[in-house]
């Protein structure tokens, strides 16, 4: 197959947002939570690491967002990469996800809790406290934002394959 | 009145967290909006403005979050310092709201425009464009997160006293 410039340019293309949103988890620790409370939708902010596409938070019992959940299980959450003195706030690469929020299984606590420390070093001595609780978010949509105009959504399977 | 030293110590606490939001809110431009989708609440990061207490927001029509708030006024929103390489994840200055949303009224388009405009510049030419409205939270509720361990509510006049 004889390749043109310009599907060689949309190759590159498709392979560019691949690896600039590895760059944005590679270079990030929070993302902000959005929980359902009583009345209202709150935004906080947690600590996050990724493993087999889950989101993994550890979270508060004392925290707003830990009440919130267990009236409504649906989240959404977003990873934005830092505003900096020489970025446009309106070109920050993000990303955003919905899905539904548990707690990382027994079996599976080992695991989680490694990749978590791995990227959330600070975190350690949290697992010595009792009333937190490592939870994953396993999402059911992704969307990108990779600048200005730069949108797309992203299969399920596709940033699973990323990370 | 004979001040202690500890009640001075307290005032200079007190006042350590008011110039801690002004510090936050001058040195940052964007915010975490939390709507509430036909399923699921959803993230989406939007630069912000503060007038008079109000947390001011520019949203394309062709967003997710616009359509949410058609349906659902009650949106949560947390602005965040940026992490750094020297900065714990865990320990970042943050505050958050609740409150409803609505579009700003004509009479006062101006105002908020330019409030807006000046935090943030880059913004100036989406005005031009017919599908971006302006928006206000007014705030119901705000939570203040200073540092590790460093939680407060703030009254809602003592918020509209900082801005």
């Amino acid at each position: 197959m004889t390749l043109s410039v310009s599907s060689i340019n949309l190759r590159r293309m498709d392979h560019d947002w691949q690896i600039d949103i590895q760059t944005l988890l590679a270079n990030t620790h929070i993302a902000f939570l959005s929980t359902v409370g009583e009345h209202t939708p709150e935004t906080s902010m947690c600590p996050y690491a990724v493993l087999n596409g889950d989101i993994v938070l550890h979270l508060s019992g004392l925290a707003k967002h830990s009440k919130n959940i267990q009236g409504n299980q649906n989240v959404g959450l977003m990873i934005c990469a830092p505003e900096t003195a020489d970025s446009s706030p309106l070109a920050l690469a993000r990303i955003g996800f919905t899905g539904k929020i548990e707690p990382v299984p027994q079996a599976e606590q080992t695991m989680y809790q490694q990749v978590y420390v791995q990227h959330i070093p600070d975190a350690k001595l949290l697992f010595s406290f009792s009333d937190f609780t490592l939870y994953r978010i396993q999402v059911d949509t992704v969307h990108w934002v990779g600048g200005f105009g730069k949108a797309r959504k992203v299969p399920v399977e596709a940033w699973k394959s990323l990370c």
